[in-house]
């Protein structure tokens, strides 16, 4: 018998649901000539080159023990340590003689091979020292890094109500996955946008809740972008005459409300209140997936194709975080019904897994159980490697807080820079003078939505058929995309919606790369059009 | 209404279930006064100064793409960074020459504060590159350090059978998670050594299987240490009479077969045998989690205290590994029905939070599968850090997995030299000498149970409340410990065998420590024997 055979029985009855819903097109027909060197507009990964750590070294002992001053560490200090603050005990050395911890940790520290980063100084409070980094830690997270967090969401998504509370979590995926196996069954339904993040619509089907559509405006208008208010009211107002009335009414929605993934749209601040008044009426929660809301920049203008408020100086960045980022729901939220799931992949790097979940104090405690029973706490060197490269910053802001705001517009000032390479570069191109694409104008975030113009194209009916064929088209042109059909929740529902693509800015080498994409996307355009008029 | 009235009807199905079962005494009465300087011996903690890394520099930069030799990095290399290998084709730079890339990543690493360790070079293809640590992996893990490990179990416990296979996970209680997650539910009973790790046990309640207790010998021969094989025959052959009649029969066996937490057991290899066959003829799968096996030292020997086999240079790598080291369920298996699980917490560091787990390929996929849609891939900092720690060393050895298991012999030498110390203390106390206490030999791990001998304490009739008060009383004389009746499975059903607590040797700060730590263990015994003569 195989493997499969004998250990299918030995499966939990939850295994059936945990299948991975991936938005990557794997099967490419043998006809299809891939291009020798692609170009990825598809993968949504940061570029490495918006890492703020260039390189690591690290000093490896030879045998343990072999720490500088370590036999004057005391058990003391390993407890406090735990907590990010020392001690300052008299403590006994291995030689019996009384030293004060204060001194013994400066001395461990004035070791030339550690910098000023890794050092614990009295002064400097915040910082992790790296033996509580290394160490075993609570699941909730690092005291200075935890502190850190709960005045950066005072500071920049203050909610509007008391009694909210933090914990980390191992990256977005796993904070959505806590969020939902804490929230949501086989009794729950989830209202999701149309199209969305897959992995996440996993993460809700894992828990055997049923995810529904919710109509998404992909538009340029900043007022009508994304979540389609009355659509969502009246299916709420009228559930029990809708398709779903099988279903219970919604408990919860899962909404990406900046840089949409993968429409790129951004809710404006009405349609966020018209939401959350929908949520107290209703009764839903709202959990609020942000990875992308720190990436803001103005409307493309072909006018001013370069424009970029960062690099022109333009914005303190108090005016950053009270007039250019959006409004949290989390800042609109008065009865602790808003989840909000951040995380530092997009504004520091991916590998460190790593992120953080707010919310009221109930469900936060109910989360933290959970993590308690599976994974414990995020990894202690990613938390310290976050928190200290902030603390070694703050000393030239008012705040800690404010010196990570200050490098994540130096972060978003890139991708205006990118955003704007991109469309100028595609606004060149013919197809798009042909008026055969148009870029759904974006403020927010790493994906843009290129939509096709079918108007233009006469002979072509299916429209989903042939957004296939431009996907293949575009991988001998040597130009990956993701389309948006395979990111739907529902691909009858958004039928009539799925004419675009998602193409990112956010990973590509170069502006050489993306003028060189622009143009392989053009051709596969006029492509897909001679073929159709051939036909 | 209170925010715990207004959000518990939000709370799935599985919330209840989920909650850490500790094995720490939280209340001690007002009546206790703690010592002022405690010598922790309760807590599992590897001693900081076994960790192989001493420091840790970091380059940060000032603002993106400031990074050395950035320019020439294309997103070719991007994409096979991703699998730790680098691509010799040619691309093109910023300035539009073609550029060889195997140059350009040796030009890029020959940036002088870049140490071997991250730099990626062709002669050292094991080494995973900055930039891919950093960015997304894919959730099994990066491929240099997963071709590590393959190789690691293959060198150190090499299964008996062919289709097996490997996932990281993020810590051993993610390993447990995601393997009880995956077959474990409501309808399973699982097999536990009557005592053992609470969080373990808290894992498979929160799937709503049922953990049933397994008598345990705590004793000094290596033969009879361990699950009572008898008694779990018995058990299994009598199922339908058992108490537990009422349970489905057992379908999974949890153990942790060396240096076992909470009593220090080691199982025979005849007892392995033993147990492997019976999980073949009662159809259970064995989970077995290993995070001590690597530290084994000799039992301890009155007449030469101090002996210590690896400084007294007495193994090469290749007798630690076949003569030394316990052998693996894995190694015993020849059905696939044995997941071990292993962790880096123990021999490098907890804080990296990284941890493998080997399996048969389809229960594996399995884990895999759930992996993907909750925490997705380990820290990719931690798994850069472990992996590029290791082959720096390696030139220096036949294999990388060879010089691998020389640091981890370097940290049983502690482990080995620790435990002596202890013992050696313990054995020159009066509460020895007077026999009111013994300490339950040990071959390997982190644990030692010491055993009250009630005989000696004529006065005493509750033995649980004897432990309870002799917990207190150590509180005072300033040394912590762990109840063994805290980490019973069934207080009940193990009451006879809890007259037993938890000490570590791992943590203490110093030999005088230890010292201190067992003149301060024997004052609170001839307390409490004075206070239960005087009663």
């Amino acid at each position: 018998m195989s493997l499969e055979e004998v250990y299918t029985p030995f499966l939990s009855s939850r295994v059936a649901a945990r299948k991975l819903m991936s938005f990557w097109d794997k099967t490419t027909p043998a006809s299809v000539k891939p291009h020798p060197q692609p170009i990825d507009l598809g993968a949504g990964m940061p570029n490495e080159g918006l890492f703020p750590i260039e390189s690591v070294h690290l000093n490896v002992v030879d045998h343990p023990f072999q720490h500088t001053e370590y036999k004057f560490r005391s058990s003391r200090l390993h407890r406090d340590a735990s907590s990010g603050a020392a001690s300052s005990d008299t403590v006994v050395a291995a030689d019996g003689s009384p030293r004060n911890e204060r001194e013994l940790v400066s001395q461990k520290f004035q070791n030339g091979s550690i910098v000023d980063m890794w050092r614990y100084e009295p002064e400097n409070p915040g910082a992790i020292p790296i033996y509580t980094g290394f160490q075993y830690s609570n699941t909730r997270g690092l005291d200075p890094m935890l502190d850190f967090c709960y005045k950066f969401v005072e500071y920049a998504n203050p909610p509007s109500y008391k009694d909210w509370d933090i914990t980390f979590a191992n990256g977005s995926s796993d904070s959505l996955f806590k969020v939902f196996e804490t929230l949501a069954d086989a009794s729950v339904t989830v209202l999701v946008e149309e199209f969305s993040f897959s992995p996440t619509i996993s993460n809700i089907t894992a828990t055997g809740a049923v995810p529904i559509p919710i109509k998404v405006s992909v538009t340029g208008d900043p007022e009508e972008q994304g979540i389609d208010v009355e659509f969502l009211s009246n299916l709420l107002e009228n559930w029990s005459e809708s398709q779903y009335s099988h279903l219970s009414k919604p408990r919860l929605l899962y909404t990406i409300p900046t840089g949409q993934n993968p429409t790129g749209m951004t809710l404006s601040l009405e349609k966020r209140k018209q939401i959350y008044a929908l949520a107290e009426t209703h009764n839903f929660l709202i959990v609020e997936d942000d990875p992308y809301g720190y990436l803001r920049f103005p409307t493309y203008d072909p006018e001013n194709p370069s424009y970029n408020p960062y690099q022109a100086g333009e914005y303190t960045v108090d005016q950053y975080r009270k007039e250019v980022l959006s409004t949290s729901f989390l800042s609109l939220d008065t009865s602790g019904r808003v989840i909000r799931c951040e995380t530092f992949s997009k504004v520091f790097f991916p590998g460190l897994r790593f992120s953080f979940i707010v919310g009221n104090k109930f469900l936060i405690s109910k989360i933290l159980d959970f993590g308690d029973v599976s994974t414990r706490a995020a990894s202690g060197v990613s938390q310290m490697m976050v928190n200290n490269v902030i603390q070694k910053w703050a000393p030239n802001f008012t705040s800690p807080q404010e010196a990570w705001l200050s490098w994540v517009m130096k972060v978003a000032s890139q991708y205006t820079h990118r955003r704007n390479i991109l469309y100028e570069a595609l606004q060149a191109t013919d197809a798009f003078k042909d008026g055969l694409f148009t870029m759904v104008p974006v403020t927010a975030g790493m994906f843009a939505a290129l939509q096709i113009r079918f108007e233009k194209f006469p002979n072509i009916k299916d429209h989903a058929q042939a957004m296939q064929q431009l996907f293949y088209i575009l991988i001998e042109e040597g130009v990956k995309v993701v389309l948006g059909v395979n990111m739907a929740v529902c691909k009858k529902f958004s039928s009539e919606r799925s004419h675009f693509m998602r193409v990112t800015y956010a990973h590509a080498a170069s502006d050489e790369e993306m003028q060189e994409a622009a143009k392989r996307l053009s051709k596969g355009i006029l492509r897909l059009l001679a073929t159709s008029s051939a036909a």
